[in-house]
């Protein structure tokens, strides 16, 4: 039922002109009706400046453009394309110029609105191969408004490289970790902060490594207090969590 | 909000007590309410006659009469003792002397009320083992309303057991198959027969059985059409699923 | 032993020409003879409408052509081929133009019969990657004579997309529910209505979803009552199962 | 090497009574000191309030007393003893009368200092059965200084329980939802709020549950954004992980 | 359908009170008739000296006696008790004093018939745990009228051990190999002879072992040709396959 | 150590050239020697007749020919090439055009000896998808001297096609079956014959079929006795392992 | 073949009472004899002192004492009993007063002899619960003769106490971990120190950790070069693989 | 911080520039200093001679001589390119012509330096299908100055074929296995020698070998003792393992 209807029953019950048995009746029939639109007008809100995504991978470079094209039509936000090659940007270039394309980390963002960059969050990797994954949490969580500060590469043997980066992790509202193989680092990193610590566990790995699940299992029973787990490569989720612990920090959604 | 308050809301719009803005927005204000009560009596209805269940495993024997007592006062339905053993049967019996003790398939049944049992649903085992996770499903049934016929033991080594019964498959609504092991039972009865067939993997076996997931891939993989799987020896939904079945075959349920 | 060959011995004891025991012995040498014609020829009769299905994934177009040019000789039912590409549409397409194809449900259907629609099964889908596998229900549940009404995309994550089409779900006999991801919509559409939900877990999805396993696992431990469960992306299957039970809650199996 | 060691290195070179050469030899020999004694108070600061936890399952009652009193010894903080049972309690009390049982959630609190609780977590579980899990977060919650607010068992299967209760969700900073056999409930949590979604799968279910990996699998693959998963059973890191986000959105923490 | 209805009929046949026309039809009536006694008389014969067995494990000692007392009324045949600890043995020797434990391999035997032992079976162990399920495989083989020979403890690090027997295993017509950890003796016996090597991993180990999961894969792997394998301690299965192919080249069984 | 050096050894003993303590060290010097060519010439003379085989999968068509030709100069037996393609055909077609070359089977066969084909193996399939796997086991048992007969595609569901071939199966020494999906034929078949089953899972199936891990699963935990099992796909060994059995059973290899 | 029968055919073919051929056919006939005398006494050479070890677990305290009895009779060496308990020191002591037991450890000694410790292992645990398995190195470490450094509960959370304690890491010739949960800290002590690493996996945690499988499969994956791993809990294992590499290093093995 | 940056406070400090409380503070900022210098001078040195590794697998060809272009520029020690094809190879001998290519064991190598070839390293594999990920360990091994010798397609069917080459393994400080199928051999060779073995499970198989975790898990529940596992087809890892222990037995890192 839509707010529009319900205010019209309402009219009607004022007016007379329906009994409140009935009203009763209309508005009970629907067992559960759609008058959640305060939610949902809330919701719509805080949700604003969330880009919509394009996951990339396993779709034909032929479809991207038709998708492109209707969302550039239907809102005025950002938009980021996951998971992109060489040819999906050729493809979306030469519609859109305009197209920032970061071939290692695989997304191309096309910028239409610019947010306040606030707070901070810090992205870490363990590795290299880990970047594409914590590029999609990084810049989720800068397109939501939020300041990023990345440290690549720290790595978990040679724990030196890591504690020497103490100082950044000590600034962080809140610290996302990816990390493959054993997936340690989060478990490190957890152990040196007090903030919360997002653990994305990557597919980087062979063998036992079961195309991430021993990070993922890894980061679940990590030692450390203050880590919560991502699904596998989910980078895209780990920068939207981010975002919303680094907004309440900052005071956007405090109570 | 509770059926009464929105018909007090009504009542005040009717008689101009509360403008039409303000009821809109305490309605509204609670994102999704609670309205929907035509569809919870719904349910109430159709759910009448479903035993309320015990399941006893792991409870210790002092804290089962008074469960019972419990559901014995806030309704008047049946009640029925899944896994149950001696000790649990005794404690039980000293405070109900009616209730029915079925020692192999493991149920206590305090009877009090009975249903008309219409239709037919079929509860096959493969093996003697299976019969507790059977009898859950069969009772079930008839406590809903169904008449059941048992066939257990009907093996899969040894097809021509299988086979000689044909006549009583072919008059099941629903036949529910319980069998561990491999769990190939399921994919015989469904060649055999025309109407859906709902696999209960139990858990019975060792070794590679892993728990009865050996029979449950098996039963999810059939080459048999027709048959649905439910959770390892769960047989309690096996016999509310065959009931729904059964119930829309002799029109109880029918559009 | 075929029904002439029984009638032949049969006729030869009743002529003399054969005595009891040889008939006897006969008959019984073949230890389980295959004189269940008549289950099978009610089988037939019960399976006719069920549309000739070929499954295209894995197999060359070249290979396409000749199995449906068969397939159109031995019967005149309806041909279905599932998982199936431009390239083989374009295949089919040319040897019989009035294949209609669907390009997202990737399955191309060679309509010879049309059966009346009776009764009301609800398939629904929790994201758009799931329609595939729903579409194969659906047009399935459609060839065997079932009306079918379509609920696509209704989500999980915003819960009133699913509560507000509660109306759709109460009119069903039956519902197949497919989902990817964590697979929890076939428990909440369970927890609204009193029919069968057929639950049918999709491969959609990645890392820790395992190939669909996730979505598998979740829905075998339904909390709600009354769901069953079919093997990942056996969309085919639900279909099937969906039209047993509607036929049955329409009078066409009923005991 | 503690912070007096390396001031009297300090003062030495200072006073010239150890050359440059000889302290610089002295600090590095060291390969990793221990100086971070900045990082370490503050640790010891931000940790206050979080109370000593003695884990009970499968030690045994004898063991239990010791180990309060060396804790009740050592410092003077709050503590918590987790999966106790009767036994452990009567052992508990017979030494420390003040201590609070709760027999349910299984957890012994002796209580030697309160907090201010402020800012709202809110913990959620799906069954009764999840209960004790939910409570060991809660109770961390509230001993580290959070108002907390419990919402139990409200389901999945019966979506309007979960609804109705949306005034509840969006009064929080952050939720906690505890769930076993399919783990579908924190998918819906997190499709009707925007805060952070805390998911803890329990190990409650049966058969293809898997000691709670399908409700785990299902959390790390749910389709609704702001979710992140603790390992099963841990409430206590669920609790603890809450701590840090309400913390920092009251202001305990923001930078 | 018996096979006295089946003369019955015939017979009617015969003397023309019953055509043809009647007779097939209700001979065809029942779909798959239990026509099958030549095969199932054949089965019984061949299926002679088998004993009973009664899996102890987890039965009470009470219900131990009554399930023996009546396989002794039932058949003249051997009873085999495995799994049997010395509370069952006591039960059982207080009625039937003749009964023979084995307390290392865990069995009970009441020997009532003796057959000739013929061929050769070699039963090997790797350790001495695995004894008890090697013990189930040769006592059922030599149940069954096959001379066994056992290798016990021959190992696999140490590999002069099993080399150093190579004379007795190349006197066997089959071989029963059983191993736990990591299974590897069946892949080094089968590389020493021509004969077929029946493998059975047993759940002894620990950790990666998972219950003899590696064993059971490693087995699955052999590099040797001429290796089957059987479930996780089925040293039942095991003895009764290699006693069909023992007799088979005793030419018990040959065609 | 060869026999020739063992020989010369022993000579210069005899002769008085080398005396027994240094022959002793010698010979134990050599911690375990390669004395063992009885044994070794036994295998050889046993292994005669079994087909050389190439696996194609995987090996580039440029690699598949020197191996042939190395073969054919090696040894004067069969080759096999299997999982074979129609590129790796023409490549071997232009070198050997007497190849023999089976699509469906996926299998080329280069015959230069032919062996009497003596007892009887059955080889039979659940479905047509498995005929690769059981051609596999057929071909390889009729190159190494075993008569065999194929019945293809008996299915589970719509046991009647099973149960009407029984006369087949009761002329076999041994039996292979090859399915897939759930693996439940060999139960089925276990049941029906008192000669060893080997059962070979394929890898024939999708979703929780887990590559042939259903089929295997199930296999391992037939409830039929006389079935052991073979790796999934692993129809070349079967072959191998039914050689072994039936030339035992034909007085082959009998003791 | 002893070494003695050897000996004997060679003095007999030196003294012409056996003729070449005869020797070599008496020698050959064993097809792999076992002659390998001098590796055999190397073996036992190296392996004396490696203590009799007796795991405990799951034997009943009545067979403790009589399998100890064996062994003193049987050799001279330590005796090393793991997984003992309370009641099993109980029963050992009475027999042998001056058995040493360490609780915390679970093991029990009986030293019969000293061997100098020479070279340097360090055993290393992440937590308290993870030293009963690195007790089982540390004592199997000493009694074959090698100095070992405890350095235990050094925890992966607060990585500032592992790096504290460089320098007891880099004197060791080897180092074993053996840690639960997660499984880190093998890879941060391989990224610390070039010596190598065992890993020891422990089934200390609860829920994803599986057993223990979490840690194994993080420690497989480590990023860190030069770590190996053995099975969960094998701390026996990994005390005698750290006593091979320390007695290379300190001159006893090397080449 | 640098020990130029700690020599200048310190000089500061002694010269009165600076007072200490001011030092400690700037000292103590940095909570974990990169003080540790001594360490990683130490790491440095030893690590010299371990070449730079390219893992080609999964790397365009257009992307790999910029890397190795870097890399010859970067230092002067051994490049090694390993998983390579052809296409890579003639990338890169295009620029670096003195480029060796092994094409079985698909490896480049760019050879720059030449070490002296210590100690004896054995590296063994079952089938000719691990050489490839035998080589990585030979050539590693080589690289970092340790004598190699080569054992491949010893077999574990056909002991044989293992226990002839005794000579060789009595010979190495320690010995590398690689296996793939059952990973028996590890357990073998662990039977005849003293020295440490290390295990590398290849995913050389099919069906239940689950892409090498059959022969993972066999390795690690060894029987043999002095086995230390690596991860499925870590090559790499156990080459450098096998460098660490060989140089620590020839003196190299003696304690």
């Amino acid at each position: 039922m839509r707010k529009e209807e319900l205010a019209e029953i309402l009219e009607k019950v004022r007016q007379g002109e329906m009994d409140t048995g009935e009203a009763l009746s209309r508005i009970a029939m629907e067992p559960v009706t759609d008058l959640g639109f305060a939610m949902l007008d809330h919701h719509r809100e805080l949700r604003k400046g969330l880009p919509e995504v394009v996951y990339c991978e396993g779709k034909h470079r032929d479809t991207i453009r038709p998708i492109v094209e209707t969302l550039l039509e239907k809102n005025r936000g950002n938009i980021l394309l996951t998971r992109a090659c060489d040819e999906v940007y050729e493809e979306v270039r030469a519609a859109f110029p305009e197209a920032e394309y970061h071939r290692q980390a695989r997304y191309i963002l096309i910028r239409r609105e610019e947010k306040e960059l606030v707070g901070k969050i810090v992205v870490v990797t363990a590795g290299t191969a880990d970047i594409p994954v914590a590029e999609e949490a990084a810049v989720v969580a800068e397109l939501t408004g939020n300041a990023v500060e990345r440290l690549y590469d720290v790595g978990v043997s040679g724990m030196h490289r890591v504690m020497s980066r103490a100082d950044v992790f000590l600034e962080a509202n809140v610290i996302v970790v990816a990390a493959g193989m054993e997936g340690a680092l989060p478990s490190i990193v957890g152990g040196m902060v007090e903030c919360p610590v997002i653990a994305v566990p990557t597919s980087i790995g062979y063998g036992a490594n079961l195309g991430g699940m021993a990070a993922l299992l890894g980061m679940l029973n990590s030692c450390a207090l203050g880590v919560a787990v991502m699904n596998i490569d989910n980078g895209f989720g780990a920068g939207y969590f981010a975002n919303l612990i680094n907004q309440l920090a900052v005071g956007g959604g405090s109570k």
